[in-house]
């Protein structure tokens, strides 16, 4: 991994980055220029070369990028190599949505176990997973090496439950509670938002109605 | 509305204040300094002056901001203050998700009509909503004032819906297909594409790794 700290805009490109070239190897396209790249994902041939010279360019002057070998390094850089394994919390409409979506399993990312409060769907299972109580959850974490929680629990709860789940050696949290959650500056936490991805929708709309 | 544009950066924290204003507001809070209002949001007090003067300001100096106000004025601005009727594409485990979370209502986002290729599901109906077959979409939009379309359909299908809704009078798109919406600039698009969100946490957690 490069020392220097990569700004959180550009990784939030890297994703993209990844599908596109995905995109282009399924097709069997074996290189493609930062300008052609630039005409199907809509931001510019210098951003593009700009962005993917913070891992060292890839590029060749006159040959383009090589995109099995670009796509490999991106998922390298992405961590995309290592597979993590993940619980969820909150077993409601958002969480099952989310262990039936297959795509995150290809990418690495594991769903190990499901947790719920009711009481009245622990022990019924979301595609092969059990859902458990939460006063299982500190030993379930420890035994099978869970490295990401996923929240789709109320923003009551979110908090608390965070915390607790730092304790248990927690690296990293999927947040979809509509709340902030206070972690120590090591763990990592990416947010999903909706509501507020929603507003930004409403703003736009707003903002560029005659 | 302001003439300027603000930055997509300043829009994509408004919903952050807001909802700490609600914050507020629903303890009986009166009024707040930028001070307080960066250590409970830790941010610095300085982006929070700057982001508001975008709008005007609405603070007064050695009084702070009254939260009731300050709320209602962001409100706006989002364009909360105005009901959107929503159609969602795609009714699997994600979409009856969306369609079950009670606190897009509250903030003026109305579900009014789902849509699926699914025959089997045709007719059921999710929160009182009823599954249709796509062929009704376009008179249902058009009868209906939709102005925003949720697109939770798979990525082969996602860009040419978006194109026929476009032709329908659909104002806004919120996006949950993992693919970039190809539609005329007028037209407003909010994506979430949550396997992106995972591999930026997968970045991070690879990154701060010893």
């Amino acid at each position: 991994m490069e020392d220097k700290e990569i700004s959180q805009a550009v990784i939030s490109r890297l994703p993209r980055y990844f599908r596109y070239l995905g995109e282009l190897k399924d097709e069997g396209i074996e290189r493609v220029s930062s300008q052609e790249l630039s005409d199907i994902m809509r931001v510019t041939a210098s951003q593009i070369r700009q962005d993917l010279n913070n891992f060292g360019g890839f590029g060749q002057q006159g040959y383009g990028y090589n995109v099995e070998y670009l796509y490999g390094e991106i998922g390298e850089i992405l961590g995309l190599h290592k597979e993590h394994n993940l619980i969820i919390v909150g077993a409601g409409h958002l969480g099952q949505a989310l262990v039936n979506y297959m795509n995150f399993e290809r990418r690495g990312f594991i769903f190990r176990g499901i947790f719920d409060i009711n009481e009245k769907i622990q022990g019924t299972q979301i595609r092969g997973i059990t859902v458990r109580p939460m006063q299982e959850m500190e030993q379930f974490v420890r035994e099978n090496d869970i490295d990401i929680a996923v929240l789709t629990i109320p923003k009551t709860s979110a908090v608390a439950v965070a915390e607790q789940l730092v304790s248990y050696g927690i690296k990293g949290f999927w947040n979809f509670a509509h709340i902030d959650l206070h972690v120590p500056e090591k763990i990592q936490v990416e947010n999903v938002h909706l509501s507020d991805s929603l507003m930004k929708l409403s703003y736009n709309l707003a903002s560029h109605a005659e």
